[in-house]
């Protein structure tokens, strides 16, 4: 498929703001450095291992590809270097400090969902998995990693908190399933879908940031 | 094998109690929509989706197969329509509504347990699987989809807290598994087979009424 | 391969330790009788499972090979015969009961650590996964059964928690994977990269004891 070259740096860049946001989520955790480290790779890493799973893809490319592991390194690194100006922030204000972290994470997730779903679903169009299988494991990939890092700090995952987020998902993971089936697939056609994702969630975000939900803390009755 | 269509009709009855199952969990956990949707799926196709990845069935039928998607649909569907009336009882009286959903979400999971036991142990025998490994890919795949569900809102998975929950469906799955080693799987057996499981179920349900212990909420030490 | 024997060998007693441990958080969380068991079960072959699905060798080892179901039944009549010794020391002494369980479990997954650290590599490398593929199914083999219990019981998991969790069963599992690349891999190389990693976690955690940090419990932000 000539659109590979561009699948695996969209690849590439959701794996890096995956791992990110991850990384972020443990600093807000109160995790050690190795916590925040592992957080990043399973975070980054869990959803394309999801997907390569569920496509008989083994071993999954998150842990045979050296590219992979070069971008979760990368985000490692860029997480520590933003550790103390976090701190700094936190110590200035600490209102804001939370939210802002909060707000990063959201914003550098609505990244990785877009690409992912993408990918996801070109890599299972490659593999020639059915159109329904597709669209969910281009939707699997998006919201996998970031529900794996949820539950690892014991919280409920955005995709069961949050109005818009599996449904752009699957929407952007069904635009690249449609242009497949049409013979269309194409480097535009996949950035296209993400950023159509990348859109509708930060649309979501937005809203969202407009009509704030009570906090539901409450959660386990 | 003969037996697949009644496999099939047993595996949509699971999903689509499974998923209303976990819809009624998400209810409960005060989720939105979207976030109630996706536990229904997660918990109607989660335990299919182990199953399959484990006898190497890839993509999973839970992502791949029309009708397992129907199924969950179906189930989104009647968990809205549920929902109002729910709430109804709730305004009513409180003390009930809460007793109320997680009854009905404890019988739910008792028919998608026997029918997930039997389908899994059965899907793994057509696959030739090893004896062993159908008794546990049956087990696994009933018990999967709900200790996902929990997991998912925070809570310890009923198959932990359960006094009777993992062994009626490995006892099921090893009827079905013994019944095709003697040759002798048929649409009455399965559907026999279910039945034992549910009966052990809800029998232990009744006597857990009958014997309250007190609810673990100080899980974490 | 000539170190399969010694690759039994040493799955058999990570499951086993593993498996106890398992037990044992389940007594710590106070699960019921089969709450422990399946917590066990999970513990023990939890790693093992995802490393063969990782590894495409499906059905995986852990639920159809009659040796590691064994391993997992007689760690369950040990955390059985072991609970009403728990319980006379909680009695005697409340304060080091505690203590003294999380300890135990502490140490027995670090022989758990060790040895699937080795044997998930040693068994990536005998199906001819690539050598990156090699170090992480290592580490996913070692840390994955832990991780997965802690997660069942609503904990943060250790991996996450601890300072040197994740680094010496990478490391370990680097060892083995360079010395099948050098063609020099034997059961005393298995051996000594097992107790290369075991040394390593045990320092870590007696560097805990004297450097205690304050416990996590405000996870959730």
């Amino acid at each position: 498929m000539s659109a590979a070259p561009s699948i695996l740096v969209l690849d590439l860049v959701g794996i890096f703001v995956f791992a990110v946001s991850g990384g972020l989520v443990g600093i807000r955790a109160r995790l050690d450095l190795f916590g925040i480290a592992v957080l990043a790779w399973v975070t980054g890493l869990g959803g394309g291992l999801i997907r390569d799973v569920f496509l008989g893809d083994v071993p999954p490319a998150g842990i045979s590809d050296p590219w992979y592991l070069t971008a979760v390194l990368l985000a490692g690194v860029a997480t520590v270097l933003l550790a103390p100006r976090v701190a700094d922030l936190r110590r200035r204000n600490p209102d804001l400090r939370l939210g802002l972290i909060t707000r990063m994470i959201r914003y550098l997730d609505a990244v990785g969902l877009a690409t992912f779903a993408v990918t996801g679903a070109a890599k299972a169009v490659a593999l020639g998995a059915p159109p329904l299988a597709c669209v969910f494991v281009g939707g699997i990939a998006a919201v996998g990693g970031g529900a794996l890092r949820d539950v690892l700090v014991g919280q409920v995952p955005e995709v069961l908190r949050r109005e818009v987020y599996a449904v752009p998902a699957l929407l952007g993971a069904a635009v690249v399933t449609g242009a497949a089936w049409l013979d269309a697939l194409s480097m535009p056609v996949l950035v296209l879908a993400a950023v159509l994702v990348f859109v509708i969630r930060v649309a979501a975000i937005v809203l969202d940031l407009n009509v704030p939900t009570p906090r539901q803390t409450g959660v386990r009755p």
